[in-house]
């Protein structure tokens, strides 16, 4: 695979282009940090926005879910789709009302998603969509049964086609109001995780696991 | 304005009806708390789907952008779009993998998005758009010249079919897993506000405002 994505059409940032990357590794760790996507698809010429949760094994994004949902039936047809991660870093307060703005890292996908059959496959993309949202949660839980694989439907869409979308940074203010007397900075904001809340029917001997009482979605983020 | 929304085809939630609502304030507690949106729309019969900021004001959303914005432009046209909001608000642990699942609230908006011309209307939404982002802020800023007011695109969708999606609460495993000897239950996670990092180039003499530094997305959200 290349280190970067091929641009096409759709996929290169026009709008502030600067703030764009088609760097592969930018957009895996984006969308290896993001908890849920928000997949479009097309029906009957409108577009539908639904989010659900997603995780990344190499070069596929894979979503799953009932086979009884519309959405995956409608995404795992012949049509492209287009699937978005977002996150946001931080409020970016301006001196002016007109240049305030929100940090963020973003990354767009496109393309056509196939339905996953190998049973083999499915629970590769179980395990690791429970251990994108939990790392270190599959070996404490109980694994699926060949009746749940077959209940699951797993959609792959190849990483052939994405971008990153990057605001980072202060606010930038038109020159001449540089020396107003207004406050001006970012206020970081990040998803926190809060203390476990057991389960009122858990057994009365189980301590909640280190990876939920010290989850954080990423130690490393910058913002 | 009827308290809930008509429901139409593709507004009503189809899988797992329970965690479905119509209800317009429900929706609108939910447009309230989140801070970005995901827009999608259609160019040459495909998805486009494309984060960005909004607010409502009574019974219509408004996202606003530059002109050059070719989401605005696609999304301003005479095709339907749809505006998606999720809030997350929890992992849900289940005892087993097939069960584990997020706790969250989202809403799905379908309708036209109409330009907005009446320079009065885009400075009440720009005013209402950065209140939205941190209330309090607006009596700080630097308002809008007129020049700022023109080169700002705002597109207003009436709220009209709309829904909502809830799921809350602790796992729900399967009868025969409750005496497993694993940990269930739900870790919280909620949009948290860091210390504001104020601008390099601030004034030395100007202290953050106590909305920056006390900065909560919603102190009486419920998980």
């Amino acid at each position: 695979m290349t280190t970067t994505f091929p641009p096409t059409d759709r996929s290169t940032v026009r709008r502030l282009p600067k703030r764009g990357s088609n760097d592969r590794e930018v957009v895996y760790r984006i969308l290896d940090e993001g908890l849920i996507c928000h997949v479009g698809f097309v029906i009957d010429g409108a577009p539908r926005v639904i989010p659900t949760g997603y995780v990344r094994i190499k070069d596929d994004l894979y979503i799953h879910g009932s086979p009884a949902s519309s959405m995956l039936s409608a995404a795992g047809g012949s049509s492209d789709i287009c699937v978005t991660v977002s996150l946001i870093d931080g409020l970016v307060l301006a001196r002016s009302a007109f240049h305030h703005s929100v940090n963020y890292r973003s990354v767009v996908v496109f393309g056509k998603a196939h339905t996953v059959d190998s049973a083999e496959e499915k629970l590769a993309v179980l395990q690791a969509f429970t251990e994108h949202m939990v790392p270190g949660r599959w070996s404490d839980a109980r694994k699926p049964t060949d009746g749940e694989l077959r209940g699951t439907k797993v959609l792959r869409l190849p990483l052939v086609e994405a971008s990153a979308k990057i605001r980072i940074g202060p606010p930038i203010d038109d020159e001449e109001d540089y020396d107003l007397p207004i406050w001006a900075g970012v206020v970081p904001l990040s998803l926190v995780a809060g203390e476990p809340v057991p389960d009122a029917d858990l057994r009365m001997d189980i301590q909640p696991p280190e990876y939920a009482t010290n989850y954080s979605r990423n130690p490393n983020s910058q913002r």
